[in-house]
C-alpha cells in the first residue's frame, strides 16, 4: 500500500492572518484595488486567443510606459532582478566590457551578474549622495571603450535620480549601448526611452506601478536588437530574448511556446498599465513630483534632514531622510509600524544605518499618505525621545 | 513642460471579460477557490517576520510534497522551466556530461538548456509510448559515465509515467546524480525523493497543485548539495541556489535578501500545499488513480483508443487519447470548448496531430469532471461525424 511508504509526516499549515500595512518603503508598494481584483481573473491557457490579446495589451501599455516605438518590448516572468539578468546576459558577451556607473546597491548586483557571464565589468564610482554628470561618464567611455554602459535611473538605496538626457548620444558616439535600470523610477518619474537613446531598459511591477512583484517589463532598441541578433554567446534559456520575442509575437508573425507565464501576474500588470493610461504619464509624474515636494517640505519644517543635498538629485518615488541624533533607526521604524500601521524602511548598502528610505508612489502617492507619514514620524520622535535619552 | 515630450500616445486598454473554462489539458489547471482567495492576501515586505513564516510553511509543505528530509528545499520565482534551469545550471558544470533519458518534449528542453552551459548532453531515446527499464539506463550509464541522469517522471507530452524505483541506487553505483522532472506528476502520483534516491527535483504549481503558474518548487539531496558546494562554475544569479538557500534560510542561520519574491504567488503556493496536506498525499494519489482509471474505462467503452498501450505506463494526471479515424483534432477540441466549456489539448512534440491530451488533476480530479469530459467527447463525436464525413 502506498500510504505505508510516506515517511515525512504531514506538517501543520494553518490559516495565517496578517495585518495589512501601508507599505511606504522603497517597494513593494500596496496594490491598486483594481489590481487585487485582477489577480482573481480566470486562468487562461498559454496558447489561446484571449491570452494573446492580454499580451498585446501589455506590450502596448509598456510601449507607452517606456515611451518607445520599439518592437522588442515584453515582460519577463520573474522579479526585477530577472529583468536585469535578461538585459545583461542577452546583450553582452564574454570578454566584452560593461561599464557600471556605480552609486547604489543595484549597480553592485549588475557587477555580480556580469562577472558570472565572463563579462569584463568595470566601475566608475561617485559619492552615493550625488549623481553623475556627462563629463564623468565621457572620461570612462574614452578609457574603457565598453560594449555598454549600465546606469540606474532611480536608485532606491540612496534616493537619487540620475539625469539621463544626452547620455544615449554620448554612449553611441563611443560605440557603447546604454542600459538603464528603471525599477523604482518607471511610472513615477519622466522617462523617454526613444528620445533619450536608451538601448535596453528593465523595470519592475511592485513600485510605482502598484502591482505585485514577479513580472519584469523589458525593452530593447533597434540597435540593441541588432547586437543580439549578431551575438555568438548564448544567454540562459529562461531569459533568451530571441525566444521570448517569438512567444510574445514581437514581430507580428509568430507565437511559439517558450514557458508558461503566470496568468494572475499578467492580468495584474495589464491592470496596472490600464491605471496609468487612465491617469496619463504626465499627470502621474506631476503627482509624484508634487506630493514628494510637499512631503520633503513638511519634513524639513519639522526638523528632519534630507540625505540628498541637491533637490534636483532627489528621487520623486523614494525619499531618504536622516533622523535627528540619538534615535535608533530600527526602533523608530518598529514604533511607526506598530503604532501607525505604516511600514518605512531603513537604509540599504551605502545608506545602511544612515537614513530612512520612504516610498510614496503608485496608489500611495497622495497628500493624505504623505501627511500621515510625517505625522507618524513626528509622533515617533516625541515618544521615542523619552526612551532614547 | 513634461507633458509635451510624450511622443507615444496612450493606448486603449479596456476591460476584458473572458469566459472561465474547465481547464482539462495537461496544465494549467483551474485553481482551488481557496487559492484564488489567497492571491488577494496582503502584500508583505520581503524582510519581515510574517513573510519568513510563510516561507517556512512553504518549505515544510514542500518537504512533505517531495517526501524528503533534505534542508535544501525552496521555491524558484519563475515557471517550471525556471526550476529546470536552476537544477541543471547549479548542478552540472561545463564539459561535464548529462545523460538525458528522452521520451518527450521536456527532455528536449533539458538538452537545449544544457548545451547553453557548455554541458556535454547525451541522449538515450525510446519509442514515445513506452518508458525506460533499468537495463536500458544501466547500459548508458556504463557508456557515458555522466555527472547526472535527467529523467522525466510524468511526461505531459506523451501521457506516460516513468517508474523511478531503483534508479537512484543505479545512478549512484555509477557515480551519477539523479535529476527528476515532476512538473506534471507531483501531488497526483506517488513520489518519494529520499526513498528513491533522487538528488534534484523540480515541480510546478499549475498542475496537480491547482495553483497559478509562476513559482517552481525545487529540492536537492545532501549528495547534490555537496556537488554544488564543490563546484567551480557559476550559475545565473537569479537561479543561484547557494544564494537562494540563504534567502530561504534553508540552514536555519541566515536571511539574506536575494530578490523580491511575489507575495500573491507565495500565498497561493502555501495554500495549495495546505489543501494537499488536508487531503494527505496517499489519499490524493489514490483519488487521481481511481478517477483516471474510471475515465479510461469509460473512454474505451465508448470506442476511444488510449495512446499508451501498457496500463502501468499511463500517467494518472494526463491521459492521451486517439480519436476514431476521420476526425480533425483541432475542430474536435474547438467544438468541446465552444459547446461544453471544457478545454482539452491536442498533442505536443511526438504526439502532435496524433492524440488528445486530457488532464484530470488537482481541484478538477472528480468523477463529475471525468464524466463531463467523456460525455462531451461522445457528443462531439456524434455531431462532428456529420461534418467530417
Amino acid at each position: 500500500m502506498l500510504s505505508k511508504k510516506v515517511t515525512v509526516p504531514v506538517p501543520r499549515i494553518t490559516d495565517r492572518k496578517v495585518r495589512k500595512l501601508l507599505l511606504c518603503g522603497p517597494g513593494p508598494c500596496n496594490l491598486w484595488p483594481s489590481v487585487t481584483e485582477a489577480l482573481t481573473q480566470p486562468i487562461l491557457s498559454p496558447l489561446c486567443d484571449e491570452y494573446f490579446r492580454i499580451m498585446e495589451d501589455i506590450r502596448n501599455g509598456l510601449k507607452y510606459l517606456f515611451q518607445t516605438q520599439t518592437d522588442l518590448v515584453l515582460a519577463i516572468s520573474g522579479s526585477g532582478h530577472a529583468g536585469m539578468e535578461t538585459v545583461i546576459s542577452n546583450l553582452i558577451g564574454p570578454k566584452e566590457t560593461m561599464l557600471i556607473a556605480r552609486r547604489g546597491i543595484w549597480d553592485e548586483r549588475a557587477l555580480n551578474m556580469a562577472t558570472r557571464y565572463g563579462i569584463n565589468a568595470v566601475e566608475v564610482r561617485i559619492p552615493f549622495t550625488t549623481t553623475f554628470n556627462l563629463e564623468q561618464i565621457e572620461d570612462e567611455l574614452q578609457k574603457w571603450k565598453p560594449t555598454a554602459l549600465f546606469i540606474t535611473h532611480g536608485d532606491s538605496s540612496t534616493g537619487t535620480v540620475q539625469n539621463l538626457q544626452g547620455l544615449g548620444n554620448l554612449c553611441h558616439r563611443y560605440g557603447a549601448l546604454l542600459i538603464v535600470d528603471t525599477v523604482v523610477s518607471i511610472g513615477g518619474v519622466p522617462f523617454f526611452m526613444d528620445d533619450w537613446g536608451v538601448d535596453a531598459v528593465y523595470a519592475s511591477s511592485q513600485k510605482a506601478l502598484s502591482g505585485p512583484a514577479g513580472i519584469s517589463p523589458v525593452a530593447f532598441s533597434k540597435r540593441a536588437e541588432m547586437k543580439i541578433n549578431r551575438r555568438k554567446h548564448q544567454p540562459p534559456f529562461y531569459f533568451d530574448i530571441k525566444m521570448l520575442a517569438q512567444q510574445w509575437n514581437c514581430y507580428g508573425n509568430t507565437r511559439v511556446y517558450h514557458h508558461t507565464m503566470s496568468p494572475p501576474l499578467m492580468w495584474a500588470l495589464r491592470r496596472s498599465l490600464q491605471e496609468i493610461c487612465t491617469r496619463t504619464l504626465p499627470m502621474f509624474w506631476e503627482q509624484h513630483a508634487t506630493i514628494t515636494a510637499h512631503f520633503c517640505k513638511r519634513l524639513e519644517q519639522n526638523g528632519f534632514e534630507l540625505l540628498i543635498p541637491k533637490a534636483e538629485d532627489r528621487l520623486a518615488t523614494v525619499t531618504t531622510v536622516i533622523l535627528p541624533k540619538g534615535y535608533d533607526y530600527k526602533e523608530y521604524i518598529t514604533y511607526i509600524r506598530d503604532n501607525h500601521n505604516i511600514l518605512l524602511f531603513g537604509g540599504l548598502g551605502p545608506t545602511a544605518g544612515k537614513s530612512l528610505r520612504i516610498g510614496i508612489m503608485g496608489v500611495n502617492c497622495t497628500r493624505e499618505t504623505a501627511d500621515a507619514i510625517v505625522n507618524a514620524m513626528i509622533d515617533a520622535l516625541k515618544n521615542l525621545k523619552k526612551c532614547s535619552l
